[in-house]
């Protein structure tokens, strides 16, 4: 970061006043009469109703509309371990997100909690005000209990982003990536540079996919894990590999994937030259990636490359998908965020990436690079406003057709991605025209 | 309740949205290099700069702005023990008075905890999220252990408005009232009916500011509370008489105040006339009085009489103070809410209500009966504007005063309760000139 960035992030947050959100209020409250209705004696109907039948809440309160979104603050940014108060202002970004591109309201709470234990006690207690929980940033392997723990305990949705926000877009742009390489997913070799949750949680979607476990080598800091080694967590023995092979350079050759969610210049340029032909490079780690493009490009010309930064083509971003799943989850009451509903992300997103961009949502957003569908476009920009019902309308499906919807599909949602995005497209053309 | 009431209170909740609140934002995010500020990379400086000191997060998070207003669901206004969930209107409508009158925001917390130790664990856990936290509706005597441990574990003001927000209008109200009615504080005879969280909060307050514990006579549903009795507990044995006595009929033999903090219709009209010349009579029971007005002012035409509704005179509402004591106690960063900051505000509140009513103020404001101080008006209107600069700035001052504020008294604060009084009249003269 520059300088000048520093500062004006700095000036951002703190004037004129501290930080990014507010409350605002949606309904009259300025005679004594509204008061009447909003708080005492009013108020003790809505508290009746809810008493009566609790689905109530969701038509009397932003229940309906609120997610929560939770940290210890254990694993914040690139940042690691800052303590939760010092993980607020990324709880507020991500509140400022959610409000952003879905128009979902969230609360940021953070929890000092020194045990998984008390954090889920505490998530868990005060449940009763949200309509979902996202969980953030915090560190593995806890959090891959924590949100097993509160999935099974609570009936809204728990969504831990780090893990399956991530997992969502790398699995829509390793796809496409693979189309384009042409490749077949019975037979590509993919190593996985980095075993946290992002990492864990991608390897999964991908298996649930179809992707068989002796096609994953996975790479931590002490090496390729395999069978052999005593210092596995569940998380990772699950795909520890039988193989005499120790090293990531080891690792790399022959194989046709790679996706880095560690850390920067991990990757060597003579790594890459060990790769199959048409290799596919996902370096994630943010800002600086496992290898610069420049330096990857030089290496491979046969390369199709993506990073997590919105100054490169192909950006991972994980906003490509939680707004979406929440909103799409909300909208038809989900009691849970399934796996289908993930993968109903997953094809949402790679079928926007295809579809040619209307003229309409192009102008004006100033973004990097081509946006029609190749290599160098893998996956729709964060901006584009057609995710919006295209994702959550694909999401809200999969749950109705699973069975964890508890209301109808929403009559004004549109009947596919495809026709949502020609409606977008004219509205937004009706809309520029009112101006 | 009329019908046309409920029925209107439950569109209000419920049309065009669910809930009375929403996220809203307060910088811009429109473009991608807005977001760059407000997300990853830009909000890693305010991180870095709150991991390196704390109070950074007052400077760069919502933090400083943000009030907590907390429940379990225990006691709710009169309907009891509803529950976290259909406690939530009525929280929502907590942080709609927070906005209204204090431009505070509010997290509203509905938290499920079956005994005091969860809660209090459960809200010091979640503290980091919050520049002070308001407890609500807590049934007691839980409220009294909840409150005094969190007071004592957190370094933010933790407030139970049901006791000290009740108690700092009541004695506010009661010490015009004795004026009034020309009595002297060390002579009166005071019946408190009802020993719940107002009830002893209220009498502790009078007794913080000269009040003996034998003036004293506290009743409730067993009768009066004396020293024979093996039903009580601490809190209602600190105040149990040593007496013959045992009914509340007895109790009101001579006394010159009452204060009912109970149920309704608890007090007969010839308990009235018992009273010594020139009685008090506060009926706060909500929404139906300890004894109507019309009943009680037939058996005495020397009473003062207080109600909690806003169709009578001398309304005594907490919204008269829990806005402006958040307000003064936040924008000094106090550390906690003490004594001493509870009685500025009784005293800035009583001020106010003997400072005549600017012609203006009066104007527009669609309020029953005279703004005169007087019998029919002791305490201020909570629609008065004036409320926010006089009595926030008195508790400010008050914290300033006795070391629990960590910043400066605000440049920009009136200097005095009248003279902000002053001002206010001229703003809102000139904003009404400007319109």
């Amino acid at each position: 970061m520059t300088n000048d960035l520093k500062k004006a992030a700095l000036e951002y947050h703190a004037l004129p006043t501290p930080g990014k959100l507010c409350i605002a209020l949606t309904k009259p409250t300025e005679t004594q009469k509204d008061l009447a209705l909003a708080y005492t004696p009013g108020v003790a109907e809505p508290v009746r109703a809810i008493k009566a039948d609790p689905n109530e809440a969701f038509r009397y309160t932003l229940k309906s509309n609120l997610v929560g979104v939770i940290t210890n603050g254990t694993a914040v940014l690139g940042l690691g371990d800052v303590g939760p108060l010092a993980a607020k202002p990324v709880m507020e970004g991500k509140a400022v997100l959610f409000k952003r591109f879905a128009n979902l309201d969230v609360f940021d709470i953070e929890i000092e909690a020194s045990d998984p234990q008390t954090f889920v006690n505490t998530v868990a207690n005060i449940s009763p005000t949200f309509g979902g929980i996202n969980l953030e940033d915090i560190k593995g392997p806890q959090c891959f209990e924590i949100e097993q723990a509160l999935i099974e305990r609570l009936d809204i949705p728990v969504f831990h982003d780090d893990q399956h926000g991530t997992a969502i877009i790398v699995v829509a742009g390793l796809l496409n990536a693979i189309e384009l390489q042409e490749k077949s997913l019975e037979d590509i070799k993919v190593v996985c540079l980095g075993a946290g949750a992002a990492g864990i949680a991608s390897m999964r979607l991908l298996m649930a996919i179809g992707l068989r476990r002796d096609q994953i080598t996975m790479v931590d800091r002490t090496g390729i894990i395999h069978t052999g080694r005593t210092d596995l967590n569940t998380h990772k023995f699950a795909f520890a590999a039988q193989t005499d092979k120790r090293t990531l350079e080891e690792a790399m050759i022959g194989a046709d994937v790679i996706v880095g969610v560690s850390g920067p210049n991990l990757i060597t340029a003579q790594m890459l030259k060990t790769m199959a032909p048409y290799p596919i490079v996902f370096a994630l780690s943010n800002p600086d990636p496992e290898i610069e493009p420049k330096i990857a490009h030089e290496a491979r010309s046969d390369l199709l490359m993506a990073t997590g930064r919105s100054d490169y083509p192909n950006q991972v971003n994980n906003v490509l998908c939680f707004p979406y799943i929440f909103r799409g989850a909300l909208d038809v009451r989900a009691s849970r965020i399934n796996q289908e509903m993930m993968i109903a992300a997953v094809n949402a997103i790679r079928s926007l990436a295809k579809e040619p961009v209307p003229e309409v949502v192009l102008k004006g957003y100033n973004v990097c690079g081509t946006m029609s569908f190749g290599k160098d476009y893998i996956l729709p920009k964060p901006t584009d406003p057609r995710l919006l019902p295209v994702v959550s309308a694909a999401v809200a499906k999969a749950a109705v057709e699973t069975g964890v919807a508890r209301i109808p599909y929403p009559q004004n949602y549109p009947l596919s991605p495809m026709e949502a995005s020609a409606k977008m497209s004219t509205r937004v053309l009706e809309e520029e025209a009112s101006l």
